[in-house]
């Protein structure tokens, strides 16, 4: 702990920060779009988790050149920072369309093309005399938004407004909720039959099919069935992926950095500063029954013994509570012997894409620079 | 519904966005600053709640001349808009020494006040050679930070080690717990009794006592025992305030503003963009078990029939799930038929602290304004 934290100080972090790993997040890219091209399909994988410019440029690295956003000026960054083909996989906001045609403009102008999400009519018209990609968003069985897929007259309906729609979509999040590699292939090829579906009922067979969750992306083989896959969270993963059993503990890619503010060894627990606006008060509830909202971590270290990159998990190290500011952490005697007041501590995060989108401007790990 | 949305597009409001009423508000500051000068105690009302230095002003109106924040940036940023006597309530963090000797040397030459908390023997070495009031933070029940109330050995050394502590400090954060007044007003006085004893164990009666917790500070009259209160969340209160029955309905001074993306009335739902990243997590468990993120609510109209502040609480249309960029929202056949996708509705938060700090700039509401 005391090398991990020596390492971090030296780095000139002294507040909650975020730490990627590059070595293994660029293999988490390189793996996954190893993985789309041998599946003949496109790759188009969502920024939301990391949403940084300079991250962006891994992906690019390994010949991406399409990607999906969350929302408009999320869209407008990239944009900016060169990305010409992008889809905004939240439901347009109909408020927001002098901003999306602005946006549309720009990309037209550089060569590049917007794809814009609806499920209603009402989106749909709102499309008309937008030059975009129109992507009818499905609901699969997650629940949350798109057209039900088994509402054929609703999904004919949409499709029929909108002048020439793109294609699918569809955001199988409830692979969430499974917590095994046969339970999310069989959700996947579920996903693909109801998206299938679909399409013969809008009457459309030119419609492409866009999925995209990494669980189901990181544990599937063959895509066949779809045009596109827009997994996100899988260029970091983190503990709620683990657990759901769609990474391994080695390629968790991004942390928090937390400044050790409180030692209570009789309690056994340590306090960060570090809370609910800094991880997110993503949980998970561990077989005993226990919440937990992270773990700590250790930096590994290179053949120097220098710490050159992300490391283990320490199981035995839950964060067990939040406040706005503060996490407790329950912590053994040995872990608790070996911090001071002021040591700086890694937090593996529940929910990767939440930490970093509160806390921003990650500190990128470079063989150990 | 259709007024309060055509009301909010006037703002020019189109994405998630938070809305503070500023009469509410006003009075709520009011009530308490008034409430402080009665019992003679001093008030320190905690900004982390807005963290805006408009809304500062208004406590400044009512003679508030010292705060507490929960950081050092937020520190720097209240100093920097003329507030000269800051306590910092977040545990010192040595990393953190070279900008807080700063921010006291800043404050000291406008003839103003730093203060730090600290619970242990480390961090009350570092304040050493710095000119600051420093409080010993004292756990009188909560279970977070703090030296433990009962701990007499500890407390007068952490209080020894510190050229002149000023006070011991507590956050009664397990009134979060308690449903009741009458709850509430026993577990105020059994802070005072722990703290008073703890004053005792440290031997020095010249130290002050300060507590600060929305629920005790709220419903409690008496003050007796205490030289401050440090209150933060009672400027907008939340629904968590009304479930702990700190606070009335009408009290209720802060909510986020959603555009409606998506509309189900074959499951009676309705989905907003505002998620995880604009509400936070933060969550109430309901009577029958239901876990709920907040609720929708209007605007109050004035004697012209026009919008004129934050209204009523619909209690039939709770947010039932939360994403990263979405919330959905269960609701009656008659409030989703009065909607329509790209209207603009108010969602209540259970915890206004972290929405306000996860939206910021809010919209001001002036009577109707």
């Amino acid at each position: 702990m005391q090398k991990t934290s020596a390492y971090l100080k030296s780095l000139g972090i002294t507040r909650p920060t975020v730490v990627v790993d590059e070595t293994r997040a660029r293999a988490n890219i390189r793996a996954m779009a190893a993985k789309a091209r041998r599946c003949g399909v496109a790759f188009r994988p969502h920024f939301k988790t990391h949403q940084s410019v300079r991250i962006g440029r891994w992906f690019a690295d390994e010949g991406v050149d399409r990607i999906t956003v969350s929302s408009v000026p999320m869209a407008e960054r990239f944009a900016e920072a060169g990305w010409r083909d992008v889809t905004v996989a939240l439901l347009l906001n109909p408020l927001e369309l002098p901003r999306i045609a602005n946006l549309a403009a720009y990309l037209d102008r550089h060569g590049g093309r917007l794809g814009l999400t609806v499920d209603s009519v009402t989106a749909a018209r709102a499309t008309a005399g937008l030059d975009v990609d129109v992507w009818v968003k499905v609901d699969t069985g997650y629940g949350r938004t798109g057209v039900p897929w088994d509402a054929p007259d609703r999904l004919a309906e949409v499709v029929a407004t909108i002048a020439q729609a793109t294609g699918l979509l569809t955001h199988t999040g409830h692979s969430y909720l499974v917590r095994d590699g046969g339970g999310l292939a069989a959700l996947f090829v579920e996903t693909v039959a109801r998206l299938t579906a679909a399409r013969a009922a809008a009457g459309d067979p030119g419609l492409k099919l866009s999925v995209g969750d990494t669980p189901c992306c990181s544990v599937v083989d063959d895509f066949t069935g779809v045009d596109e896959i827009r997994p996100g969270n899988f260029v970091f993963y983190d503990l709620m992926q683990l657990e759901i059993g769609s990474c391994r503990a080695e390629q968790l890619a991004a942390a928090a950095v937390c400044p050790v503010v409180g030692l209570y060894p009789e309690r056994r627990q340590i306090v960060v500063h570090g809370g609910a606006v800094h991880l997110s008060q993503e949980s998970l509830v561990l077989a005993d029954g226990r919440r937990i909202y992270g773990r700590l971590g250790t930096l590994d270290c290179d053949r120097d013994d220098q710490p050159a990159g992300l490391g283990r998990i320490l199981a035995e190290a839950p964060v067990i509570s939040l406040s706005q500011e503060h996490g407790v952490v329950a912590a053994t005697d040995e872990i608790i012997g070996q911090l001071e007041i002021g040591d700086l501590v890694v937090v593996w995060p529940v929910h990767s894409c939440l930490t970093c989108d509160l806390i921003r401007e990650p500190v990128i790990l470079t063989d150990g620079r």
